[in-house]
């Protein structure tokens, strides 16, 4: 085999992560050059404030300094580049041009990888280089390079998982001091666990955007993120986790699934608070962290944990991915997506809802009948507290589907002696455990 | 670059992971090939009764069937040679001699290589072939993958970790049914989810062998099993189990640690049944599960989590190595193992101790006294029972060393007042957590 070549790196983006890419690229610089079998340097820095940014982080002079990322795309001594631009046009603009100019492309971006999934692929395809992203789906973890490697005698059947570490850090401290979200939420901001605006986060479009970039790697064919039944933690009460961790043995956690069918194009997709049981290893998964548990057909069930986010796990997952990209055989992306995916939304699962409801005789009797006449059964049925206007009920069901429990939530809430305020988590169905 | 011949496999012993083995690559051929770029075929089976096992399978007969591996070496069309006749002698001969007919080889075999390591990697070298052994340590979690290319950008600092899976699934048991661990072991037994000997399961053998090759791994020098400090579950009684759960909340795991020092090649390697709070990630790891938690640079503290043995599993782990040393840069072996490590047990860890004491007044100032003399301050004493001769006192120390601990116990059973039957458990330090 030939003696190989360097391999030059461009950064364009110089934030947290960028500055914390460039200095471990540096000072982790023999052992890559070791693995690879060729030397790796950092060719390029790119950022409106390259110069301030660089003389920040001490990089040396041979490192050239860019504000946009032209001459770093025409430089052939670049092979690889590191898109941390962020959102969605630049960075797209960036990966395009980047492929166009014959290098490698890595990027941190969910967003830009979910939404063009299909896109990015055939660019890479026809520059016939490598499209990686270990860093845009659970952070540290490395959950891509163990699918594509380490299972690939595998057919990955289910992937279940926490995918976004505010809301776990959120559903964390709700369980354990019994706060309101919007406290937890104020405080996780105040400690730089939250975005200023953490909308995505809440509502699940995070993990969303983390589900569509599996399901499309599993199934071939691009999952559009918007299409993902999804739920966030908008509603989920104090009250409803300290029900479900003392009287239930379950504990709140936001998961997102994607289990892709045997053959055809189907994809089971979604994102939703669920009530897992206190034993399970993801109720183990407090704080930050993300974990993604798989169930593979022959190494049968794994759990995968770590920091779903940060400078440092950021920056270990993007170096991962810049020795895979340097290493693959070149006429082998790792990606054929074929057309889109049919989305599809969980089958059935049973749930828990929580009403509030007047304390007069009969009003059960008028919640039962709305469940009864969409065919729900009913597992359980919790009323504790009397006195005062309206207690809460809490109701297991059996397994339905979201749909049926939709029209007849809608039922029950037209009941006079119900308030329209309630909550509805999924419980994790036994083939999921 | 140039289109790559096709890959063949001899898989040297047909057991049921053999088998499963050749039926896995069989059933995934085209994914396989598909992501090597190319074709694989399965070459040889080698075993005592070939012909038999290879019509049980339904092997077409382009597999060959020989009852020796000789004409496997010499046939040009093997690439790689998975070991899997298990035990020391003749496996080290088929490596060395597949080695010297430069072939790549796969093994499943953690006692050959944790006892050989240094004389299989020189092999290796030298022949400028790869040795891959993914399926020896934790089975079907891709652990070694994940080391060597996920967190190749980390120093590894830590792994602690739950490598056998008799033991967990007895220590769950007891936990979960306050049962004794003879009759916990005798159910393992029927449900052969343990051997007919298991002793090297029982006394941490087999963790100290996974130990010593993840050691070996991350500080480049050969970490000798049996110089690691080990203790099995021998010991471990009901009653411990239960007094750890119910009012110590923890619960108890066998638990494998190996920490490189930053520099030279001193690496704190040991096996010790360890008191694990409850809430940790390793005590939601239940039954035969296998899990690894590990302390990385920049990604931070991450676990994987999965099937620790079983045919699936362990075929799973056997065919990314095959992927992995087909692919991979044949002028770059993935060890170079420079001479020995120096072993270092555990500096300090607070420790769990239970005696059975004579309800005499006087009795447990003897005790804190021994303790006292060699410098062990207590953290807390539970003594509830009462009556009897001898009644139960468990003690919490602070942190000690493990040879102040050892030395103070053999003052205490000198005591009249003290009986000979006794439990000691280490409590996981809290910078492993």
């Amino acid at each position: 085999m030939a003696k190989r070549k360097s391999i030059g790196i461009a950064i364009c983006g110089l934030g947290n992560v960028g500055g914390e890419t460039a200095r471990l690229l540096r000072s982790r610089k023999a052992e890559l050059s070791a693995r690879l079998g060729a030397p790796v340097h950092l060719r390029w820095v790119v950022s409106r404030h390259a110069s301030t940014a660089a003389r920040k982080l001490g990089l040396p002079a041979s490192v050239k300094r860019a504000k946009t990322p032209k001459a770093a795309l025409n430089d052939p001594a670049v092979d690889v580049v590191v898109e941390l631009f962020g959102g969605l046009d630049a960075a797209r603009r960036l990966v395009l041009d980047a492929f166009a100019a014959g290098k490698h492309v890595v990027t941190a971006n969910k967003h830009l990888v979910s939404e063009r999934f299909e896109e990015l692929d055939r660019a890479a395809r026809k520059a016939r280089r490598g499209l990686a992203f270990e860093a845009a789906v659970a952070g540290g973890i490395p959950i891509i390079g163990a699918i594509r490697d380490g299972l690939a005698a595998n057919r990955v059947e289910r992937i279940v998982g926490i995918f976004n570490g505010t809301t776990n850090y959120i559903l964390s401290k709700m369980a354990h001091e019994g706060c309101e979200m919007n406290s937890a939420l104020a405080e996780a901001q105040a400690l730089g666990m939250a975005e200023r605006d953490p909308t995505m986060d809440i509502n699940g479009m995070d993990a969303a955007h983390k589900i569509a970039i599996l399901g499309s790697m599993l199934s071939g064919h691009w999952v559009p993120p918007r299409k993902i039944a999804r739920e966030g933690i908008e509603r989920v009460e104090a009250e409803d986790v300290r029900f479900a961790v003392e009287r239930l043995g379950h504990t709140v956690r936001l998961l997102g699934t994607v289990a892709p069918a045997k053959k055809g194009t189907a994809v089971e997709a979604h994102v939703q608070p669920t009530l897992v049981p206190l034993k399970h290893p993801l109720a183990a998964v407090h704080g930050g962290y993300n974990a993604v548990l798989i169930q593979a057909s022959s190494a049968e069930d794994l759990m995968f944990y770590g920091k779903g986010a940060g400078p440092g796990p950021t920056a270990s997952a993007i170096l991962a991915d810049v020795l895979h990209v340097s290493q693959a055989n070149q006429r082998q992306p790792a990606f054929n997506l074929r057309g889109q995916a049919k989305i599809r939304p969980e089958a059935q699962a049973p749930y828990y809802l929580k009403l509030r409801v007047a304390d007069v005789p009969g009003a059960l009797s008028g919640i039962t009948g709305k469940l009864g006449k969409e065919g729900i059964s009913i597992a359980q049925i919790f009323q504790n507290e009397r006195g005062g206007r309206s207690v809460p009920v809490m109701i297991l069901t059996h397994k339905t589907s979201r749909e049926k429990l939709d029209r007849a939530i809608r039922g029950v809430l037209k009941l006079k002696t119900v308030s329209r305020r309630h909550s509805r988590l999924r419980l994790l169905p036994d083939d999921n455990a």
